[in-house]
């Protein structure tokens, strides 16, 4: 077994105490604005980020004990293979945000539509290219006739 | 400090033996076909991923040593805030990449666009969702004008 390890770059900031509150993704938390706090160590990287509107965050979901490889999804009422959802209880815990860029002030980036719990860590960010990022010709499985019941939370 | 610590879910086969082999990001690899093999254990999760057309890797950019704050990326000559870029020598080296699922037999998954180097340790997939992972109304910063150089690699 090879073990990697990481360390934060630095902590995100909600209005989320706990995973109740929290929205399920980034496009159903109702624009609600949070901060994105790079340890000062990090700050250099931040450079030229500015010119971005959106950033793709790389977190710790550190609240998530365990993981199961079929899970309830919230979308769902039957069980569905982990890596078919965005559940937090995956053999590595990682979750990922698209998230709006709105300023950067030394090194604290403002950003809107987070869904993550005040607190979370962070492991790394890239700037969100549409020519990366942007599929096409897109099937989204059994999610498909669940997606609006998110919207509803 | 914290120290977290994954452990690889499986391992991705592309044929791209070295860096300067593979292409900077899925969308220029020219539909080059590789398969990511789920470690066994792991299988079950697989189940309901195949109605899903793209899949989010992430992965362990296990050949990048060390870390830079600021980087030279590919697509442009001067120094940028590794947060601004997708180079590989992050304080976390975790890479991230949109492919085309175009089939799972039992625990592979048969993918395109793959732009990791053969080999690649595998910490995640999540299904691509376009109402979760795709953002509008974009800038992208200093890759504006670079963004053409990429696709004639």
């Amino acid at each position: 077994m090879t073990e990697l390890r990481f360390e934060p770059i630095g902590i995100i900031h909600t209005p989320f105490k706990t995973t109740a509150e929290a929205p399920i993704q980034p496009r159903y938390s109702g624009g609600r604005a949070g901060t994105v706090e790079i340890y000062s160590r990090f700050e250099e990287g931040l450079a030229d980020l500015d010119g971005f509107s959106h950033v793709i965050l790389i977190y710790h979901l550190h609240l998530s004990e365990g993981f199961a490889l079929k899970v309830k999804p919230y979308m769902d009422d039957r069980l569905r293979g982990v890596f078919a959802t965005r559940a937090p209880r995956r053999p590595n815990p990682l979750g990922l945000s698209v998230v709006r860029l709105d300023k950067i002030e030394k090194n604290i980036l403002y950003v809107t539509n987070v869904d993550m719990v005040d607190g979370t860590p962070l492991l790394d960010i890239k700037p969100y290219v549409p020519e990366f990022d942007k599929a096409e010709k897109i099937e989204i499985g059994w999610l498909k006739d669940k997606i609006k019941k998110g919207s509803e939370k």
